[in-house]
């Protein structure tokens, strides 16, 4: 089969390797329909070291069932269904409280030893635990949204619940990613009142009004924090998603919480310290997130979008086919693209 | 009248000052009966650098009210009041909801500014927002249990709070000083059933033990948090309360919860950035607390005090007078003492 496999900074190619195929009997396989390029694909895009065998890439996409392990009960061959970007057994002790990114016996797609989402096929370990079915047919309208279920719409929202958002706060979004943007649209279905994305690119701040930010602030660190006490009467927001990762974000997010207010964070760390740890000690900033329990967010979620009530898809302003998966990380890469969607 | 003055890491001594007297009509004048020396002061006893001028200390008092100013409304004169560790008005929005420590109008004793309460008077600022009557006598026996809830007890309290204890729950108290014993005891009573205390020092170990920690982990860095996984089926612990404030001890809070978990420090930060950004990402860490409101706090841990439900007063292990307080400095500096109680 034909798979995106990745050697090294800006080194991505469509290769083929070893079909995918059972191995255990709680595994199912997958034939994918859609995938994504994700904002996280391009952190080793811009700094893997070269690799002789290179990683598979790839964690947001949906497929049908061709085959089930024996084992397997709840998933059934020909089922459209979404897969979150961690697999998980659904039973453990982690599972249970809904934070499936932690599952004692799951993991994470592509790699060295798994399958990824951006190729022909995946072997899905613990596929009951793991996929999620879908009430409609492989190319719905629906299927943009539907996709970004399995991370972006889901990392969105549980920033937005590690902030905290409820009916009438303040809400800041640090970067307007298709992370943040989704973000955004979490902060308004949550019931915020004031959103304000911190972002200066023409083409995400257009998305997040129309998703419902209510301000923008294009301005950075000292000043965008500055240009935030003014739009919040000198006190912070009572919730802030950090939807990048930096160190420079982070401190930004940080800083613009007010006394009492939560930070979601969901841009994965890029360094191994986190910055002002003393005002947001003094101030009882609460920082909570990380990995998006998407498996359980799906469900909660799929609601909405099936009803047309949010609408993450918007997200992907580009297309195409498995083989120009290379140019999909190019284009978001240079931010020509927000998010790349893959048809296959 | 005679207050204690810092002029230096080291240098406390006890002087004649400008007598307390009311300067604003929201003013109140208390006539100080009991104090204490608290952790965080050993901070500027380690640290501070050479002042002429000095700095007034104290924020843990407890006294009787003498005068108050035209404004004052629900504090009278005779009363015997509670001061938490920071005052405030009690009605800006901060203070509606809950977080005093923020007031708008509010601020912190002592320093250069104001009266400490390691001294015979206080000028108690917006006293009707701040002060917390009393329904016993002066000379009361709950007198050192009372005197807690003005900070340590309020500020353990406020870990556990921070770190989600709550019944059932696997609990971690980092460092067992004043705070962490009192961090012990709010762990208890919100229902804990694993109560682990990290420290070494046989007196305080014994301490919490008869506040209810249910193991004691004496080794620090890497083998601490090998020893706490063979304490918690090598989950880590829901909870963990961070009583210290260095960055090694932070570290060892964070690395100790388990996925999922949260940690309420109220150690107060003596570095500008916090360890481990990425394990509490990808663990779904939760981040809390800070300064404790310990306005709100009084109210609610008054009665159990009162009904010896609990007896966070068994922290102080030394007593003396105000001519003493330099050498109550010296001892808990030397770990000689646990918490230094002030009568006047």
């Amino acid at each position: 089969m034909r798979a995106t496999v990745m050697y090294g900074a800006g080194d991505v190619r469509i290769e083929t390797v070893p079909d995918a195929h059972l191995m255990e009997p709680t595994d199912a396989l997958l034939v994918v329909t859609r995938a994504a390029i994700c904002g996280s694909d391009l952190w080793p895009y811009k700094k893997m070291v070269p690799s002789k065998t290179g990683q598979r890439m790839g964690h947001e996409f949906i497929g049908i069932v061709e085959a089930v392990g024996a084992d397997v009960r709840k998933v059934k061959v020909g089922d459209l269904v979404a897969a979150p970007f961690a697999w998980s057994d659904g039973t453990c002790i982690f599972c249970q409280e809904g934070l499936q990114t932690s599952c004692l016996h799951g993991g994470f797609w592509g790699g060295t030893q798994l399958d990824g989402g951006q190729g022909e096929a995946v072997r899905v370990p613990q596929a009951d635990g793991t996929l999620v079915p879908l009430p409609v047919g492989k190319d719905n309208v629906l299927m943009p949204s539907l996709l970004t279920l399995t991370d972006v719409m889901s990392t969105g929202h549980h920033a937005a619940v590690a902030a905290k958002v409820g009916p009438g706060k303040t809400v800041a979004v640090v970067g307007g990613g298709a992370v943040g943007l989704c973000g955004v649209i979490a902060a308004r279905r949550l019931g915020a009142e004031q959103i304000i994305l911190l972002d200066r690119h023409p083409d995400r701040i257009a998305l997040a009004k129309e998703f419902g930010a209510t301000d923008i602030v294009s301005e950075r660190g000292d000043d965008a924090i500055e240009r935030m006490r003014g739009l919040t009467n000198g006190l912070g927001v009572q919730s802030v998603l950090e939807c990048v990762g930096y160190e420079e974000s982070t401190r930004t997010a940080l800083r613009i919480a007010r006394p009492g207010g939560a930070v979601g964070r969901v841009g994965v760390p890029q360094d191994e310290v986190m910055p002002a740890a003393q005002p947001t000690f003094f101030n009882n900033i609460t920082i909570s997130g990380g990995p998006a329990p998407a498996r359980a967010y799906i469900e909660e979620l799929l609601p909405d979008v099936l009803d047309g009530r949010i609408e993450p898809g918007s997200v992907f302003d580009w297309v195409g086919r498995l083989e120009d998966v290379p140019d999909g990380y190019r284009a978001m890469n240079e931010r020509q693209a927000i998010k790349a969607l893959i048809e296959f």
